[in-house]
């Protein structure tokens, strides 16, 4: 099997190191020539990994012609960059691939999950199916080969199952799923809650407040999922409340950083003056509130969290408001 | 209404004030003269919150005979002193009264549920109903007004709507429940599932490691209540999810700690040797165990945590052990 990883960024290294440790020919692809040459050559992520010396058998290239003879290529790039990347890709390949996306989150424009914006553009002579490889994995701890499970989600059983083998090992415990509605929808809510969550570390709660949070959470993320489609059991597993878990109770996320500042300020100005970075979880609370509102179904979190990045709510008065609600049955 | 709270340990303490804040007249009764006095006379609880003044209405006594007029009596005690408890208050109970239980885990000889041993020892025309007062709630927090929520859990659904309107105000939301078998099954194997959660973190795994130790601790959560006669989706809930997330993740657990020391040792030898706290995980995973081995539910972690404590397995092959078995689908 020959792999080809398309993007430079932290969990591509990561990924692309557990198939070199589990003896896959494996290529990095990026457009960035020094972060490239700096895996390549010194066998390092200084961005991402000052620390960490990466497994030497990753190979690195900026040449996209290597993904020509790939027999999976993994998509390692934010939301935003998918669909440039499938057509960037396309007019190299020669054979039929399973792509892998790993992405959490919607197309900025027609909202839709990854998988789909990845059929609509790779022309289906070349492409044997989607996997989405998704879960609770923080790169910085993969990278440092810390026990971690994920998802190898497909409509496509066989395809699931050789990514499913092509990435297991010592450290990395690979399940197969098949409800790529609900486990992309899953991953993707839960970058809201974790914005939320941070708001409410910022704001200084603690441990009795997050875990309020990440099981009202995961009920308004079993609302939503279920009423587009996802299987109920998708959402108590590593796609659903696992990757809820990792992201609102981690250090390590980029969503849970964004809302733990904008908690701290009582605001979302600064961070709408500032942040540079992507954090999916920002567009995602709006696409879920916007359809939500459309589909009137019930997301007091993911509201709350919209009227403070869009609406200039302060989060305190947020949090008054979600725990002054109606008194009621925890299930409906 | 009257209200008296059995223990004035740190839960006991905890509600208390909650009451208190929400102006029901509330006595802590408690063996030990000085915690009672202290809390009476210095409106502190010396031993558990060092820095916190409590709420000056709560009163303090160590004579039982308090709880002969009591309208509500909450019992704050570990699950072993559950069956003297009420042998002790019996005799003074002059009318119906709502017992509120809120220990988890399982009677030391018969391994019944807490709601279960509470209606075998307290006479039928003195109680009115058991509701269990359960959920994501550390002590430590609650005392400090953080945002918490937690479940009044009740076959008697005007007994549990009384407790929740009792104790809900703006830094605690009580949701009601009626699966009483779930969420007392929930929250008592989540203390040994944290147990596991405190192992791995003293062997020294991360983020990624708990949310997988998580997720599939919820499975197996979900897999023996289920048989027990739980209902699913309360393990979704604040008893099943809320309560093993926060106690998975919590420096505050006493099951978490006893783990961690375990995980860092690589051995339970000094734990047995040296250990005087009630740490409820340790015999629950016990309980669980020989159960689920009895009735074939499949239990790994627990079967681990089991193996560590009571068979000397070293962690790090236990961790070994569940990261290398067959590769399958998530969801059976």
């Amino acid at each position: 099997m020959k792999a080809v990883v398309i993007g430079s960024g932290s969990w591509g290294s990561g990924l692309a190191q557990v198939l070199a440790d589990n003896h896959v020919d494996v290529t990095i692809w990026g457009k960035d020539e020094h972060e490239i040459a700096d895996i390549r050559d010194h066998h390092r992520n200084e961005k991402y990994f000052p620390e960490v010396e990466l497994n030497h058998d990753i190979k690195a290239t900026n040449d996209i012609a290597v993904v020509k003879d790939a027999d999976i290529i993994i998509l390692s790039v934010p939301t935003i960059a998918i669909e440039d990347v499938c057509r960037l890709i396309t007019p190299q390949l020669t054979k039929k691939t399973i792509i892998v996306n790993t992405s959490k989150g919607f197309h900025p424009e027609t909202n839709e999950r990854m998988s789909c914006v990845i059929r609509e553009n790779i022309p289906a002579q070349y492409l044997s199916s989607v996997v989405s490889l998704i879960g609770p994995s923080h790169a910085e701890e993969v990278v440092l080969r810390m026990l971690t499970t994920i998802c190898a989600v497909s409509l496509n059983e066989a395809d699931a199952k050789t990514v499913q083998h092509l990435f297991s090992n010592q450290y990395l415990r690979v399940y197969r799923g098949n409800d790529e509605v609900g486990s992309e929808i899953g991953v993707a809510i839960k970058n809201a809650i974790a914005v939320a969550s941070g708001i409410l570390s910022g704001i200084g709660y603690g441990d009795n407040t997050k875990a309020a949070l990440i099981t009202r959470g995961l009920a308004e993320m079993i609302r939503y999922g279920t009423a587009m489609g996802g299987r109920l059991e998708t959402f108590m597993g590593l796609t659903g409340m696992g990757d809820l878990i990792v992201t609102c109770t981690s250090v390590h996320s980029r969503n849970f950083q964004a809302g733990y500042q904008i908690g701290k300020e009582n605001s979302a100005k600064d961070f709408w003056e500032h942040n540079t970075k992507t954090v999916e979880g920002v567009r995602t609370a709006k696409v879920i509130h916007d359809i939500a509102k459309e589909k009137q179904i019930d997301m007091p979190i993911v509201d709350e969290v919209y009227k403070v990045l869009y609406e200039n709510k302060e989060p305190l008065e947020s949090a008054r408001d979600l725990m002054s609600r109606e008194l009621k049955p925890e299930i409906n």
